[in-house]
């Protein structure tokens, strides 16, 4: 069973994950890169009985689960960070603390073909994978012992993808990522203070100065952050104020597959098809609406080169201003 | 001239690098990792007159300063992320604020021989390597500008070393790394609760436990952290409440010595000398003697296959148990 650690110092929670359990001989690959799966791919179209079986599918007309047919696909994750039976049981160890690795650990296949990006999906079918995205936290969401969902995505061997299958991951957790929590915190420092929310203000002066902006359109903006920790790391917002992504309106959903897409596809474009990741930052089922908090996404693309001491100590250096990122990925032509 | 510029949301001050400002060519590469340099050294004996000129070195009798005849070498970064030059300036840009970037950065070269770990090198050579880190951050520190002193190592080219041969780097800053200010934080509360440093019950319950200590001598300990984040993550604290590593006793630098270099020999041994970092994490200058804060070295191996999501999370899934990773190092044996 997998176990959930908390850091004492910082209050982090960690997975030690059992599942997972690797000897140090795992470590060691010529390469020190992940071994990526070419070839009988169980995310492909007809490798349906190598996955576990499918929890949800987006699906032509009279096709069958487990079978072919299927335009996205959500099964369980093979090697789960966490198991979804059992009581959540939390306990301490002396000065520590404890709780068994209760959660939900799933893979968002988007599409039955061999590509390694959503980049090279049409934005039909970007579409369907955010629906998928959102179908499935609503639905894990019921279960009360979950109060985060996180949807992320890992693409290339340094962005952590060990299959290369375009696909993204959800896991539920029973409790927040410490940096979701200090945004909140630190948002709310700000409402308490402004009465405005931190992030509709960072998108009104992102507008005024426009020298961060991606690009915008009717719902969402893309914009590289002031405080950029990486080259080319873009953020999407909702232009509104919304706090869940996953109760963002689904006739928004045309409009966010369209800058996702698009923006993921300057990214690869001008980095030469980069490792990249993204994750959702979204509020906490367990918190209604608060007037400080505001759902986006995060792109990081995985410039090995800057990659350092900021494991760390949460210190970065970026040595591309995020202004002239956005400068090349505004001006960037898609074929 | 290089800016910090602070995450209006998460209070995080990052460096904007444009004495290292890339353009997007600079990123693609044909193997997406760092062209470590061999052959014509700048940090080999003899490479002298290739770095900038030495602010200090440990040197053979009568040799001359930038000549060959050192054991340890400390030079400025030829690329720095910070400059010295200058009066500290802080403005605010709408809702964002942002300060220049003073600092200094150094490198401190280990060794003339052309070796790529700490780990080869003679416990001798590691005394006057840490003696040189003392030497300079006591020295760094006179000029008040600076409040927080970071030495940090890169190993590998996933650890992030653009040169191969062993160094460390000292970046001195005007402001507290985020990671830094949270640790204080969070063992300040710890002290006003239970009246005992966080560090030294952490100390005391590892002695108790056993199982995640890597090895112990007359002034430090070494253990794999209860919620370590990354597999085999190693710490190395003194036993003593000390909350400045630079005001340590200098007749505790051989033992420092010792276990740092039999750790890191342990961790390259069973890893097959893995990229690695490692930073330490100490009590700003401008705090003194904090009951609360206990100076520590944290060493990460870099084993590319974890990491992931963790970027955009602060959210940890750690393959191996700490209780597992210090069983192996405790027990792998050193030629």
């Amino acid at each position: 069973m997998p176990e959930l650690r908390k850091d004492p110092i910082l209050g982090r929670w960690i997975i030690i994950s059992t599942e997972r359990a690797a000897r140090p001989m795992d470590f060691i690959t010529p390469e020190r890169t992940i071994a990526i799966k070419r070839g009988a791919c169980p995310f492909c179209n007809g490798g349906e009985d190598m996955t576990p079986p499918e929890i949800f599918a987006l699906r032509n007309d009279n096709t069958q689960p487990n079978k072919p047919g299927w335009r996205v696909r959500v099964v369980s994750n093979k090697f789960p960070a966490l198991r979804i039976e059992g009581e959540l049981n939390k306990t301490g160890d002396g000065i520590y603390d404890r709780m068994n690795g209760i959660g939900a650990h799933e893979v968002i296949i988007e599409t039955p073909e061999h590509v390694v990006s959503l980049g090279a999906l049409s934005e039909n079918a970007v579409k369907e994978v955010v629906a998928a995205y959102k179908y499935r936290l609503n639905d894990l969401k019921k279960d009360k012992r979950f109060i985060f969902g996180m949807i992320f995505k890992n693409v290339g061997a340094i962005g952590g993808a060990t299959v290369e299958h375009t696909h993204s991951q959800l896991i539920m957790l029973p409790t927040v990522p410490k940096l979701i929590k200090e945004e909140m915190n630190g948002a709310e420092i700000f409402y308490n203070y402004h009465d405005r929310c931190l992030f509709c203000d960072m998108i009104r002066q992102e507008q005024d100065t426009k020298s961060r902006i991606v690009m915008e359109n009717d719902n969402y903006i893309a914009f590289c952050p002031y405080a950029s920790r990486f080259p080319f790391e873009t953020w999407i917002l909702p232009l509104e104020h919304e706090t869940h992504f996953e109760q963002s309106p689904d006739e928004d959903i045309p409009s966010f597959a369209q800058i996702l897409l698009v923006t993921v596809q300057k990214l690869e474009s001008i980095l030469d098809n980069p490792s990249y990741n993204f994750v959702f930052h979204t509020t906490p089922f367990n918190i209604q609406k608060p007037e400080h908090y505001h759902w986006h996404l995060e792109i990081i693309p995985r410039l090995t080169r800057v990659a350092g001491f900021e494991w760390g100590t949460d210190f970065y250096i970026n040595p591309v201003p995020p202004e002239n990122a956005a400068q090349y990925l505004r001006e960037q032509k898609l074929k």
